[in-house]
């Protein structure tokens, strides 16, 4: 590519190119925010089809804002200029000739650096694979390649994704988007961020017990965790294999939904009309609380959906069942590493596994069970209503490094509390932004019955839709 | 029933009623047993469609066999006179109305006290539960009664069949009817004893890691450990559910095949000619070693199979998971009870259920994850083979108590090494008599495919009825 062509698209890089298509999230973008903020992908998909935008074009814009937000951010591992400029031209050259691979085809995507990327340094946040380069990709990597999609790099995470603040890695902690003091939430930190930030208008995450929706909620954006097993995870680096899934984050629940259905294989199904949706009422208390879960229950009341609370009971077992089920398959993993190489490990990480080799077996085992015998009584709840609907995260974005704050004695087990329940289920969950509590961003998450993933996409679309901009805004109290 | 009908039976508790059918094994009986050492199942109902034997007479006739044989063997927790005459009458108003249960219609059978009986005490050889009676059958139990079976008694077993010596419960050590200063091994100690003793013709007993085959092994009788999930587990105690498993023990394995499609609600398939059987050389070397890999191989080699040696890789490793996962999955069931009423617990058993919780959670997940890649290399090896066989156990039944003796630095230890692997991946394998060894019995161990179980009860039946009796019985050294 000629330097001057770099150029040219570097200099516009925060600025409208080619044109805005309307706003795209119903909260206020970051400060600063870049294109993508500005662009769904299907309408940036209907404007390279009208020859009005190049997949070069979009690449050339998303590698311009990671370039000037990362010192911001630190949202990336590995930024792949070469590899993004070589993909976008292949992309435009099979849409001049006709072959059109679908709305993901030219639009530039950002993957977590714990999928694997042929040719392209695959590190888990490590210093132990600092140098790493897989041969080959994972399948859902291949399958976003083959749907067309441009990836122009690798997105930070929390250190081999153990770990729900994203504030702990080789390369350093991320940055939310709202406020650079503040965390983004974890793992997936970078993979949310550069969505919030217009860096890219999707990316890719994983979620264990809550590691895209977390960063969805505290950066503002759409984040999915699909039903356990619904998307391969060959050429994923593991967590806890009996909770781990992949999924997508986006400015909207309908682009969301585009990557779903690629990184899945499965093609779109009627949203189903949902019109019955349980609320669970919160049962954590501490300051920031109220504003939270009032935010969150006004987003969902504008969706005109009947509404009744309803309470799941044994939530606070099954969050415990995740500690548990995450701490023994998460040592599995680890156990010869930590043997060998312990100093490598960021010093946090590091103690929270040995913490986690302490789990007994038959703890695990009762947990396990814990989870079979709790997957029927969610069943019978989800016969009732359509789906179920709480806050994704009790708090807003904590700062950077915080393990405890006024009013939350332990950062951690809030940022998971609403999430990982879900995660020990097996369940799809969606987390939409809801709006903002003192300038940060409120996630509504909505849970569904296995396989529901297009109907929690829909309502989420739905409540989007549904909702005034201006009526999000909470304002701050302070 | 009338009192001299009683005394009748009992005085002809260890002559022939009504006629000798014929050996029914080629091991010789231990000294003094009784009358269904010398009767399979197979020959009896056929005496019964004649009408020369009743179920009363076979009824009484174990009854009176039982107590005589019990102050010896002290293999029953629960007799149950009434019920067994109830059942033998109703057993006989149908065959006289043409009512026709199938082969096990009025055969006397014994049941070990882990598996519920509706009305009869089940106490898991503990303690805890020594006056426990269930209102409800197993499913195992109503398919025995459906079939027309005449539960006699509730046979001894292991502490909550968490033992493979069968010499530790709150009713003592059952002792091995070839030598009563031998234990029986375990935990199925009783329903093995009855039926090398003649008590009865067959038995139910559980598997977890060889609590079928084990005993029948050292007690010179046929046990089949199904397929995991064969059998349903309801109403069964469990030891460790991802491994537990009902099986059968008989005279004969066509005695042990009646059984088996009873307590699996399947019918008969074709034996599927079995003609290549993969020979497992011992890796286990200790003085009776020798002998008894002899004993079995010979037994193999009678049959007239293509036998050809093969390894499998990792069942050293196999056999420690089993460890693993029985430790965990077993104190998961007695955490509480462990909390709460310790002291009533046999002391061994509760040592054992200690150490049984300081297994870790990762330590599970490893051994796990080694089941589901072992499945895969065994799977392999199943497609050049029809079958393989090793030994059943290593030794040969080591004194009552003993826990190392000469050569065995770990009887338990040593016990499982052989029949372990199998329960950790899920597969069926059956312990036929290969002959004696000091007079004491070897087991031939048979292992097929899931599923395989009619073709192991064939071959196992084609070696005995290949190998003369004489062939058998290994000289004693000494």
């Amino acid at each position: 590519m000629p330097p001057e062509r770099h150029r040219r698209r570097t200099q516009r890089a925060s600025g409208p190119v080619p044109r805005a298509v309307g706003p795209v999230s119903r909260l206020p973008s970051p400060a600063g925010a870049g294109y993508f903020a500005r662009h769904t992908v299907t309408a940036l998909a209907a404007e390279l089809r009208a020859g009005r935008v190049s997949p070069q074009d979009l690449a050339e814009q998303a590698l311009a804002e990671a370039a000037r937000l990362e010192p911001e951010l630190n949202a990336f591992v590995t930024l792949d200029a070469a590899g993004a400029r070589a993909a976008a031209r292949r992309a435009a050259e099979e849409l001049a000739a006709g072959v059109d691979r679908g709305p993901l085809h030219g639009i530039p995507v950002a993957v977590k650096d714990v999928v694997d990327t042929a040719g392209l340094r695959t590190t888990m946040g490590s210093r132990h694979f600092a140098d790493r380069v897989p041969d080959r990709d994972a399948t859902c990597v291949r399958r976003l390649r083959t749907a067309g999609a441009v990836i122009i790099g690798k997105t930070a995470t929390h250190e081999f994704a153990y770990g729900p603040t994203g504030d702990r890695a080789a390369n350093g902690a991320t940055r939310n988007p709202y406020r650079p003091d503040r965390m983004t939430g974890g793992s997936s930190s970078g993979s949310a961020a550069v969505v919030a930030a217009g860096v890219v208008p999707a990316s890719v995450g994983t979620d264990t017990g809550g590691s895209v929706r977390i960063p969805a909620a505290l950066c503002g954006v759409v984040g999915l965790k699909p039903s356990h097993g619904a998307v391969p995870l060959d050429g994923v680096y593991p967590v806890a294999p009996s909770l781990d899934t992949v999924g997508p984050l986006a400015r909207t629940a309908a682009d969301c939904r585009l990557l779903w259905h690629v990184l899945s294989g499965r093609t779109a199904t009627g949203p189903g009309g949902a019109r019955r949706v349980g609320w669970i009422p919160p049962d954590v208390i501490h300051p920031a609380w109220p504003q939270v879960a009032d935010t969150a229950m006004r987003c969902l009341a504008g969706g005109g959906f009947a509404v009744e609370e309803v309470t799941v009971p044994g939530a606070a077992a099954l969050a415990r069942a995740y500690h548990t089920i995450q701490s023994s398959e998460v040592y599995a993993v680890h156990a010869d590493r930590m043997a060998t190489a312990a100093d490598l490990y960021d010093e946090e990480v590091a103690e929270r596994l040995r913490g986690a080799a302490r789990v007994r077996g038959w703890e695990y085992v009762r947990a396990r069970d814990l989870r079979e015998r709790s997957r029927d009584a969610i069943t019978a709840l989800l016969r009732g209503h359509d789906l179920l609907a709480l806050p994704t995260v009790p708090i807003t974005a904590p700062p950077l490094g915080a393990r405890r704050t006024d009013g939350v004695p332990d950062v951690r087990t809030a940022l998971l509390a609403l999430t990982s329940p879900w995660s020990v289920l097996g369940l799809p969950a969606v987390s939409v932004p809801a709006g903002l509590v003192d300038g940060l961003p409120v996630g509504l998450q909505l849970v569904g019955p296995a396989g529901g993933e297009d109907l929690l996409l829909a309502v989420a679309q739905e409540l989007y839709d549904a909702t005034p901009e201006t009526d999000l805004s909470v304002p701050s109290p302070h």
